[in-house]
């Protein structure tokens, strides 16, 4: 008799960003006459920069050949993109072969806990991604769900005004620590010294750092570093998972990377083994690679001309944030981050419940957001907006607000 | 103290075709004037049909125009897809709602096992891809290796001529069964009888088929099922995974599809749920849907036009598989399979090792197999042949078998 994986049971509710679309599409139904402006969304609104369509085109023609036909490719990713990143993202700071090309950010945030034992202490600052946490449900690492929806004998982080939404270090032992810099949901970013410190917590525990680097390309300042790698020692300590959805738009085309340094190695029961191995291991069983026009026109966004496409949507993207700032404070908000990343972690007004602040949003004036208690309990009292909507649905926006 | 999942090291080898490649990149590099044919190869070496090529086209341009960029699309693919496949690939056997679109049938094939409780008990063929047993190792459902390559606590399904390569009852309690009609390696297919006999030893054991697809658009007989929805009371047992791969050749593009029907219930600790929901719930939270120009051109396969190149390919592949089959039995081999999939499956003579046999063709004759034993034990005598290569390789691989 076939049984179940009862760890899905304890899964509180949906993950947010469903439950939002859900929402919005149930608002849409009821009253199709009245557009919903999505002020909340992660989902950027520019158009991929034109050497990413021009190596779509080619790399389609090739597979419509039979001379340049195309094969499986390879499970770690083509090399040609891994040198490509290793050159230009990190500037030789990783090697190629450190390299995990995928089909996505997410799908690696939640699955590289594959490769560590069933006994590990999670920790996961209380405001993230929740599928970094969900997926350690499902595989059973976590006990019971909690009255405040997170989940027992998960080590929480918490990240609240007091520390500027930058997590302090676990007051118990930990083995998995996730980090994300800069910040989804809350805006704000690690400073060099705050990274300096949880490197070194982590080289004194013996712990693996989950460095997500996802909003990267929005970190404005020289006081935030890049990639977890620019602090001395982190290649022994931390993986990083990066993206192209959110610089180039490539949300639909599906390409992110991973990188795991050669010099990462953890404890299995009787030796001391590279976490590279095992995770090209995985991916060798359970893909097939990612694909070969994704991966072409990710090599493509190293142009100048594509880096130059990205900067103006970044600086859109920063503008529109810094505008929306300012039209959600003139009306006494309490608002955080938008600096390093286009999301800015709105206080409720008089504690008003997350989704009871969404639903009273979207009826009154037609505008989605997220709810702050997707991302942790924390959140419980806030709301995730963002700067990522297009130049006409963000000045509808804008409008709606000011009139509300 | 970060630990590793210790599981791993209970994996014996390379997965064979990682190891395949290996040892035809070692003897290029070795000789780079020879070239190595490959006869053994699951990628195919048409070009993707030209309606694929035109969505693939569209749907780029639609990226790169501000007023149709792409969101993130749902975890469980797009609609028009799902609707395609149900009307033209099951008659409305499966509804839409029943499709989930992923990047691949091996993820799929190796990840679905995450939704069952790891006190299932597996049976899988005795030659199988080698990825639906690896992700159970990983997961840690097995007990340690045994002499033949195996693991133990599985329950294998030898396949072998005395069957026809077609496997036997379990003779223990199972839950989870693993299928593959046509079957890789062998090249040779479950017929409806068959497959009733397993629908209806699923029913009484309330035990899950999962069904692989993958190479249905080879049958070329009315005796077998397309689909294991084709039998009555599969829809309660059978979850079926199936792929664009061969028959459009979408190997490098990646797209492929699992039907999970809603009327297929497992037990979880206190309840029956839906397996559906549990899938749906995975996919939700760690993927973020598949390739939108991927799902495009996968929906334009269902033109009048691509079918007609799918059949031209498939019928020159089943051609080729036929000229193999008497090119090898000349020389004296014995060959099975071939007729309802491209894989010809080939005993060694005078029961040479197979991976001795491998190194033997490769040597002599620049040619590459795939090595029977990397599919189960009952392989450790046998090679595997396809039809796949391109009209110039496989007219330059049989000169090179028949002056062998």
């Amino acid at each position: 008799m076939a049984l179940l994986n009862h760890h899905y049971s304890k899964l509180s509710s949906l993950p947010v960003f469903e439950a939002v679309s859900q929402k919005i599409a149930q608002f849409q139904k009821k009253d199709p006459s009245r557009r919903v402006v999505n002020l909340g969304s992660g989902s950027p609104s520019h158009p991929i920069p034109s050497p990413a369509l021009a190596a779509l085109y080619e790399s389609a023609l090739e597979l419509s050949r039979p001379e340049t036909v195309q094969a499986y490719g390879p499970a770690q990713g083509y090399l040609f993109l891994r040198e490509a990143i290793s050159l230009h993202a990190y500037k030789g700071l990783v090697t190629p072969e450190e390299i995990f090309i995928s089909h996505g950010a997410q799908s690696d945030l939640s699955q590289i806990q594959e490769i560590f034992s069933s006994d590990n202490k999670i920790a996961v600052p209380d405001l993230f991604h929740p599928s970094a946490l969900e997926c350690h449900v499902m595989a059973g690492r976590t006990r019971l769900p909690l009255k405040n929806g997170g989940y027992g004998g998960v080590v929480y982080l918490p990240c609240s005004p007091e520390n500027d939404f930058c997590p302090d270090l676990p007051n118990r032992p930990t083995d998995l620590i996730y980090l994300c810099s800069p910040h989804n949901p809350t805006g704000t970013a690690l400073s060099r010294s705050q990274l300096e410190t949880w490197v070194a917590h982590a080289r004194k525990n013996r712990a693996v750092l989950i460095f997500d680097g996802t909003y990267e390309p929005f970190i404005r300042s020289s006081d935030i570093p890049h990639s977890i790698y620019e602090i001395e020692g982190a290649r022994e300590v931390a993986i990083e998972i990066r993206s192209f959805s959110k610089s180039a738009n490539f949300s639909s085309l599906r390409c992110s990377y991973t990188v795991i340094p050669r010099t990462l190695v953890a404890v299995e029961t009787h030796q001391s083994l590279p976490l590279h191995s095992l995770w090209l291991r995985r991916q060798q069983t359970k893909s097939n690679g990612t694909s070969y026009l994704a991966q072409r026109a990710a090599a493509a966004l190293y142009t100048p001309e594509a880096q130059r496409a990205i900067r103006e949507a970044l600086d859109r993207y920063h503008a529109q944030t810094q505008q929306l700032r300012s039209t959600l404070q003139k009306k006494g908000w309490t608002v955080h981050g938008g600096y390093h990343a286009p999301f800015l972690w709105v206080r409720t007004p008089s504690k008003t419940d997350s989704w009871e602040f969404f639903d009273r949003l979207l009826e009154t004036a037609g505008i989605a957001v997220v709810p702050g208690i997707g991302f942790g309990a924390q959140g419980a009292h806030y709301v995730r907006f963002s700067g990522f909507a297009s130049p006409e649905e963000f000045a509808e926006g804008i409008a709606r607000l000011e009139a509300l």
